[in-house]
């Protein structure tokens, strides 16, 4: 390997745009929640040498915690993105499931629109429209990933889902315009990515449908944008790719962005 | 952000190295096996304006698929790598657990122990020795990978577990070679890494006693390294974080390995 | 077999007194909630006889629906009912799980406490105590169930679980009583069985400590008593056996009382 | 209450006729085993005075350890018994679900088929046949139990699953015999009840067909029947009800079987 590669990677800071996953995290109650269980624990049962093991069960669904959307999430009229019929093989989707989408390492492109309206926080129910976008320098091929500044509510669950209140995200005309901007993926740190207004919940979901289904863009949710904001970087190397489960409609994911800069270690508190 | 390090990766070639999740896969069975269910399905309930949803249920546990694990997976005499008790919290462990390991970017090397003895795959119960890892090129801070060519049986579940035949894997020889080496993780396309002789079923795990608590070396396991092969690639920046689950013992994985190369995206089959 | 226990049987009424069981149904949030997901799904692949076949995956607690407690769910310094250590073998109790309780066909009493007072249900934080149950007709050996109405809140999540306005319950001094009179197991038709005055929520537990600690007698929670105050029926044959989950601490069951009268079959609604 | 039904009962032997859940029992690799692991230990967290509470999470399905079939277990050319299309509403079938069972307290009759051949246990893919069934005095509403000594391979999964062996039971004209006579549900000590020929797996289920679809009779499968074949109780008073899991396709169920003789309390070993 020539060393330009690596050499470049040692410079890069690595930030962690991933929430950790535990029990009574914030998921949307259509979802099964986050469920872990200590199977064997140290001093069950010791080996002759002093030596134990300890394993769990886990339990949870594709779009719990940081997770992307697989094109098989959404439908219309019985099809998916670019018309194939919806078909279920061993009880999964035979197509368009999470597995399908290649490992993403390219440019990332972070719209901080808390910090472009000089709040620390965007407002319950607070649209991010393609007005808010227009200044971005946002590239075909690019992920985009959409600040509201709602990571900070995440020990709080009733605010961070925002079922009354409703949630701050992107907007149909925001959405349709990375679309034509031709982007990879769009995520944001909030539980359904898209403009919740307040008491509406989730009946109508128009970017989901303009994302996945129309433009066959993946999305990210539940991300944890707060120290790439501070690190300041508009611009970084994205990586990212979601847990290959074979014909599912999402997978968790641990996004990573490498920045200019030390090479300080992130991780989440 | 300056151009040299996208630029550096958008000539690489990105190898997944992991393998993909669905029922039925090999799984030791210790562990629970992968599970996944349909909670909703497209048709089921449509929008008035023909969209639909779909999500699932997954269970699964932290030694599932590919997958690290934790300092916290193993313990001697009720004490963790570096001397701390076991503590747990809120049913998980209060120290060690997944969630501590920072996501990795950085050197990787393969070990292609099939290319060095020219097979093209190991046979079930072979070591890999000390004397094997002699000629690898490995430096502090590296993740090693030690193919033995064992995922090529990842669609035959028993002869993967070996558990009659045995698996071939490290030796502990082998793992305090790459411990003095100061290598920072060690993975293998095998269920559990470590040399199984014939017969010997996981009573005896050496190589898990000697990296993860001797040395707080994290393992990587059941990878594919088929392709990383096939490419030739010695040499490579290996990408990886588990999913950040607190507390855990383990966590699934997708590993990258980024290679000098035309660009081409390289997915499962 | 002589006739006369199949005739008095055949006269007997059968009403049943377990919830039902589906997602999103009331569940103490220390506990992980019902989840359900079709596996596959008719349709999903046809024998060449066009007979298909259906299943489900199932995910929930030992203390989720209507449940009984086994001695195991509690400890006092360490120690079961009896003085027995508490111990671990293979991941569950090794002694006084829900697996040791002999199936249950016994004299069964109603007490119901809202007929007592003249009221349809209970208030929130209202205490059921000795008092109450001083003209019940209690022998030892019987299985004692208290109404306090509550599971006509059972399609009301919030209001059923009182976390802040409390639920009504037995009182320890109630539960001395019950003890005293030597009955084989108590039952109620709230998430707790015990008295939870408001605000307090389920930090103390004095009821379960007297029953289950100090008496051995299991505990029935989250029945539905109304169909049975229906039927004024303040005598019945109790017949209850929880799921044998080995080494578990509590297990679904689906309890049922016969009573006098035409052989009508009541199912739930 | 007059004392004639509980008088009656009192004098009666209960019988356990389900076999203990546990991990690792056997099951069909097209259902997920059964999985428990205990959310929180004694120990975990001690009140000031010294209680303790401990809890699992339970992972299953419908058609594991001893269980009923639902009529939405089996769907013939997309309709139910009756001719009832298939309907799925919130992920779970809209009728014909576990839940629509009665609670059954009814005669039971036990076919003792290795008696009646004078062995202890039938041979592996051994049919149970119209003729076997000839002298069993069966009445409309029965519920019969089809003993094959099968119970007595629990703890050897391969031998009990027979896989390649084959496994004894019901052939499809004994099925037709049974649903002539009226019988309201069908129980056996095997995975799948009816006969499964060596080499032929579960391609072919033509029992279910005939009892479930055609006639809407319900299924009891993976059931002890050693117990009652030793208490020599050929007709007993059967008590039985599925855990009532709204729209599922199966459900565990601990059934019991009351006989005369002394009040023994017959547990699980």
């Amino acid at each position: 390997m020539s060393d330009s590669l690596l050499g470049a990677l040692a410079a890069a800071r690595i930030i962690d745009l991933a929430q950790p996953l535990r029990e009574g995290m914030p998921c949307s109650p259509t979802h099964p929640g986050f469920h872990l269980a200590l199977t064997r624990r140290h001093g069950d049962a010791a080996r002759p040498d002093g030596m134990t093991g300890s394993h769990e069960l886990i339990v949870f669904g594709g779009h719990v915690g940081t997770h992307m959307d697989a094109l098989s999430h959404v439908a219309v009229d019985g099809r998916f993105h670019g018309g194939a019929p919806v078909t279920v093989e061993n009880g999964r989707y035979a197509s368009h499931g999470i597995d399908e989408v290649a490992p993403m390492v390219c440019r990332g492109v972070l719209v901080d629109v808390p910090a472009l309206r000089g709040v620390g926080r965007l407002p319950a129910g607070e649209p991010v429209t393609a007005e808010d976008l227009r200044n971005a320098d946002v590239r075909p091929g690019d992920v985009v990933l959409i600040r509201t500044g709602w990571a900070q509510l995440w020990h709080d669950r009733d605010a961070y889902l925002g079922t009354d209140s409703g949630v701050p995200g992107l907007t149909a005309d925001g959405a349709q315009h990375l679309a034509a901007a031709g982007v990879r993926a769009v995520g944001a740190d909030t539980i359904a990515l898209e403009h919740v207004p307040a008491g509406s919940g989730l009946a109508s979901l128009p970017v989901h449908r303009i994302l996945l289904q129309d433009n066959g863009i993946n999305l990210i949710e539940v991300m944890n944008l707060e120290p790439l904001a501070q690190a300041g970087a508009g611009e970084f190397v994205f990586v990212g790719a979601p847990l290959p489960i074979v014909g599912a409609t999402g997978a968790p994911i641990r996004p990573l962005a490498l920045v200019e800069g030390p090479p300080d270690r992130v991780t989440p508190g």
